[in-house]
């Protein structure tokens, strides 16, 4: 590898007092990247960041993934073009990982990934949806993606009202369909919670519920059956995401949508949840999160797998919230993807000056992933790297 | 948590030239750890680490476990005689991480649980197995323990000749089953290699060998048709762990034993091959390492796991090759375990002054895990810790 290639890494915090089911986030981290080095003479800039949920993986990215990537050929890492190629990398930084444990290292390659698909991009000069739709998509893309908020959280003193004030704030926003969390109270009190939620959305189908794989079947079932005759836009995480069985039994029982995924971290999770897990290709919802998931290198093979299982590429969302899964949903036409207006900031949402209408979002124009074109991401990233 | 608490963590190199079908070891770390606390006026010193084959995870251990013991309450974490018990501990250092994604995350828990369990078990001033054997397997216990060593690996120039060489100082050792890799080269290759390591163990069934999940279903099917008149001891990791559906099929035509488990690192991993598959409770084997997959606090409720499945926990025999491993199979009696005579050192292999007997050894006497008996290794403690 060249000497003029640059990588560096920090812990960054985006700890807050939000609940879900099962978390607090009050100790939150994640690792934010920076790759650099020299094209054409220019200096190309990569960034990336893990989504929330699964800590910083700096240990994994320095002592592992980096060296590799110093230590190799420069020809198996650049494209025809002499373009740091993100496909070439993983193949090189992924080495001497045995199968299997998809998990933490799921996530730290998804950060670098991210790094390396921004900086390319940008050496292409184009927005990363762009380029996605030119290389894997033969050249579709969706001008306007679906996005809802992932909000909802338990916190101290919330209340209904607080449920109420804060979909009320997605509203203005322009979000149409909300999410809230489910199972870290009583059933009863839940129930009261969704009941102010839709005073403010209207019907269910505005509706999202995640429980955050708290439940066990019996429980899963309970809450179903709790929740049915809403008809909400989907039932998310409502099991352990590796209990493939009891979703199949689930979806025998519950008829309305189902989301799961986040949490499931590479192909080989998400094709045990196809064979097994008994979801429905006409309604349910597929969401494994590139960030968390070996990147978006990884998750074109997730795409071929879905469509390998006769499944269509709208069903799924990537969880994530931010600009990577945004190109995503663009370039490559998922269903849409998540959204964080008020959590996991600076980190989570959008390129500024692009308007949420009717719950959809246009992708930036710019290069990249567009994170120079969120003005407090931005602010963040040149406050941690200089 | 009390301030005379005090918990150290060091990567440690365990790199060689060794090759299995698909990771060379030359970069292969894992953490050591030392916890250590006043008892009654006494240091107690806890001494844990990882199993091979994952790399070393003290960023998870240093920055998301540690701090959650650190800020604990005392009585959260003892016992009703005031000694740090390993299972309300876990319970504590795994508050706020998320279902799914069992991988490095499981790595950090088993070092750390290990280190726990040394303490915990010198506190009481007996033998780990022991105390497994008092209070978790009605007293029951195994005076010897079915060891095989993890060898036959793949390094330049070895040949035939070496492969014999090496399998004539294990029997010289005492060892009678041993194990090769297969998988990394063609299939005529790897039948001569085999060929020649039958000709110093006997029979077929003085013999394992371990694909390293190399293959897919077609290869480990192929493979499968070429061994099957062996009869051999195991047939070891034929596919990728999460695969479950092709074991089930592989185990329909491949009739001799197959072995798998060291890179599932979870019951929840276990649970979806018990179910999907297919593999056989009256002659294959599961091969979590405890070391690995949360600890043998996680390994206690592995053990229920495949009993709730009707199998014994005889069919168990755990990946890892050193005093954990041995510990369990003892009090908890299950198939035997690993060891790794050659390799990994001084991490792997057992203390010292217990010989090996026609594939079977003694548990050691003394107190914990029995570290400080295998001279090396502690010798190497030492140097770390000072």
């Amino acid at each position: 590898m060249d000497n003029r290639f640059k990588t560096e890494i920090v812990t960054c915090s985006i700890k807050s007092p939000i609940r879900n089911a099962v978390i607090s986030f009050n100790e939150m981290t994640i690792s934010v990247i920076r790759i650099s080095y020299l094209y054409l003479g220019k200096l190309l800039n990569g960034y990336g960041f893990c989504s929330n949920g699964r800590y910083a993986q700096n240990e994994i990215v320095l002592n592992r993934f980096i060296p590799r990537i110093i230590n190799s050929d420069l020809n198996l890492l650049i494209d025809e073009n002499g373009i740091l190629d993100p496909v070439k990398c993983w193949s090189v930084y992924m080495q001497n990982e045995k199968p299997g444990g998809h998990g933490d290292r799921a996530v730290a390659a998804g950060a670098l990934d991210m790094a390396f698909w921004d900086a390319y991009a940008k050496a292409y000069e184009k927005p990363l949806w762009k380029i996605l739709s030119e290389q894997f998509n033969q050249n579709q893309s969706d001008e306007k993606i679906f996005v809802y908020p992932g909000g909802g959280y338990y916190y101290p003193g919330k209340g209904y009202q607080g449920l109420k004030d804060e979909f009320k704030k997605y509203q203005d926003h322009g979000y149409k369909v909300l999410k809230m969390k489910v199972g870290g109270d009583s059933i009863d009190e839940d129930l009261k919670r969704i009941d102010a939620a839709l005073s403010v959305v209207g019907k269910g189908k505005n509706l999202c519920v995640d429980a955050n794989a708290r439940f066990d079947l019996t429980e899963a079932l309970t809450f179903s059956k709790a929740i049915q005759h809403y008809n909400l836009f989907w039932y998310e995480e409502p099991l352990d995401p590796d209990d493939f069985l009891s979703h199949a039994i689930l979806a025998e029982k519950y008829n309305p949508p189902i989301a799961t995924g986040e949490n499931l971290f590479s192909k080989h999770g998400l094709q045990n949840l196809l064979r097994h897990g008994g979801l429905r290709p006409d309604r349910d919802w597929i969401q494994l999160d590139p960030a968390l998931s070996y990147g978006l290198t990884h998750y074109l093979e997730v795409i071929k797998l879905v469509e390998t299982f006769g499944w269509s590429r709208r069903r799924l969302i990537p969880h994530g919230g931010h600009q990577l899964a945004l190109n995503i949903a663009a370039g490559l036409q998922t269903g849409g993807s998540e959204s964080y207006p008020g959590v996991f900031q600076p980190f989570g949402g959008f390129a500024d000056n692009y308007e949420i209408e009717e719950g959809f979002i246009r992708p930036q124009e710019e290069p990249g992933l567009g994170i120079e074109e969120k003005s407090d991401l931005y602010d963040k990233i040149k406050e941690i790297f200089g």
